[in-house]
């Protein structure tokens, strides 16, 4: 089968094995998947992961060893965290949090940037009939934007602020907002503050805020290590931070300021699939202007190119092309 | 009046002048008051204060301007911080956040090292007829205590860990082992540690404690700016770390850390009187093994030795020699 291989350096493999699923496992057919940020850092070395990347995708089940053989023939998204099912945290349903987990092109598990793939038959959703690949291939980025609300109770009277307008931030927004939750966004990019302003979430430039102390919630998108700073001069005595940065290098902060504020920080990863499905196969959620790029597979090297420019947002890989 | 000033230098004045109260002020006789780890951190330049120190205190009440003139005549303890009683904080009765606030003998405002203090009448607390002074003294820390219970959810099921052997760490580990949590306190000074262990709490030697990943909650006491890493080596994914200590410099940490596991990090300052009061006068709380040293007033200054001694815990100071 065709694969992105990355092995210190990322290239395209034309005869590369096709994966045999293992008990439990379903191997799946990949119809067309996301690069994310994670991605790029992985080029870069995150986690010294080897092998096939890639963990955003839409596909159809092939096979399936073990239960759940009715899967087989549908179209499904998949959660990208694989326990060891028998310790505390997987009995717990927490599987992200397994001491043992593999990562769908992340860590210790080959990824979705291939014509096939394998992952345990009970991390897949399947998708409605009606629902378009273009729209699922964001449900884990959604999942993780539905994490907040999984997270933090936000309450009707509370101001929020997401900080950072890459595409988790403008994710966090859009979804915020088509919650209900009184929510602005803060970015640096013009043209990617327009697309949340495209649906109604109000924006405002980062280099035009000052420290105002005034949001009961703020999120931490920036990717960047002066987020938390940055953060804290918005968020309100007594108010929460949501980390959602998961910047490599050690940062440096004034924790002191969070402990005579009161405030509270929470680290947050992954999200619950289950809404993220509903809300973009209903539509609820407009992810469409967050394409920059659908490529074909077979130029899978160029579409790491494109996303690796500054201002793209989401590029996508297309298989359809390979069928 | 006799009065502790500090102006760069800490200095004993026996004709300072006695303070008057302003509107909605008590007039305070102190009887006992007590030096704190923040009072230390005063003298190395903390908030640059300068004035009378001094905020863990039992008193008299001589006079009230305003409401609350029952209180004349009463043994009393005081809230520490004062609000503008106008800002959105000060109205939904968290004073301690008012941007405008001043805090006794910390910031704007004379301390309690002083044969007379003042307060606002709403800050005071009366003391049960029964209770001592040496047990009374302690509800401010305490109630720093306290704040843990009130901001964090601790279940039957939870491991809690106190990390730091200190007054503050001492006071938290022996009131949740009192409230029936499952908790173990983590210390370097052997005869701290039995202090905790004499109320029999479980103790462990922080040279020992191997990194656990295993608590649901830890609670970082130790004044330290390793502090934070500590907690994080000992909190389990999706656990809660709570911040005591307000280290004064910038700390570095690895945030990834917390954002991957989906640690929570709640900072907590000062805390509710009530059931500090109830606890202490209902002696369910045995503070009396913290006391290192009880001096006379006018020995102030080498009270003040004593409690930055090595292996100092509560240093109190006795104001009934000058009566």
């Amino acid at each position: 089968m065709k694969a992105l291989f990355f092995d210190g350096s990322l290239r395209f493999v034309a005869d590369a094995r096709r994966p045999e699923p293992g008990g439990n496992e379903a191997l799946i057919r990949v119809l067309m998947a996301g690069i994310c940020g994670t991605d790029m850092e992985i080029l870069k070395g995150y986690k010294a992961f080897r092998g096939i990347p890639g963990h955003e995708f839409v596909g159809v089940v092939e096979a399936v060893r073990g239960p759940y053989t009715g899967l087989v023939g549908k179209r499904v998204v998949g959660e990208i965290n694989c326990g060891c099912g028998t310790c505390g945290h997987c009995l717990k349903g927490m599987e992200k949090h397994c001491a043992r987990r593999t990562a769908l092109g992340i860590s210790g598990r080959d990824g979705v940037f291939a014509e096939y793939v394998t992952l345990p038959a009970r991390n897949l959703w399947e998708v409605p009939a009606h629902a378009a690949d273009i729209d699922m291939v964001f449900t884990e980025p959604l999942a993780a934007a539905f994490e907040v609300l999984e997270q933090v109770h936000v309450l009707p009277t509370h101001k929020v602020l997401v900080l950072g307008d890459g595409k988790l931030g403008l994710l966090i927004a859009i979804l915020l907002h088509n919650s209900g939750v009184d929510v602005a966004l803060s970015g640096t990019h013009e043209e990617k503050l327009a697309i949340a302003a495209g649906q109604h979430v109000r924006t405002v430039r980062a280099g035009e805020q000052r420290a105002s102390r005034a949001y009961d919630i703020v999120i931490e998108a920036t990717g960047a290590p002066g987020g938390l700073d940055a953060a804290l001069d918005q968020v309100s005595p007594r108010g929460t931070i949501v980390l959602k940065s998961t910047v490599a290098d050690r940062v440096e902060v004034n924790l002191s300021r969070a402990v005579v504020d009161e405030i509270t920080l929470v680290g947050s990863r992954c999200g619950p699939f289950g809404p993220a499905v509903v809300a973009l196969a209903s539509k609820r959620i407009n992810v469409r202007p967050l394409v920059s790029a659908v490529y074909p597979f077979d130029d899978a090297l160029s579409a790491f190119d494109r996303a690796g420019q500054a201002g793209s947002l989401k590029v996508l890989l297309d298989f359809s092309a390979n069928r």
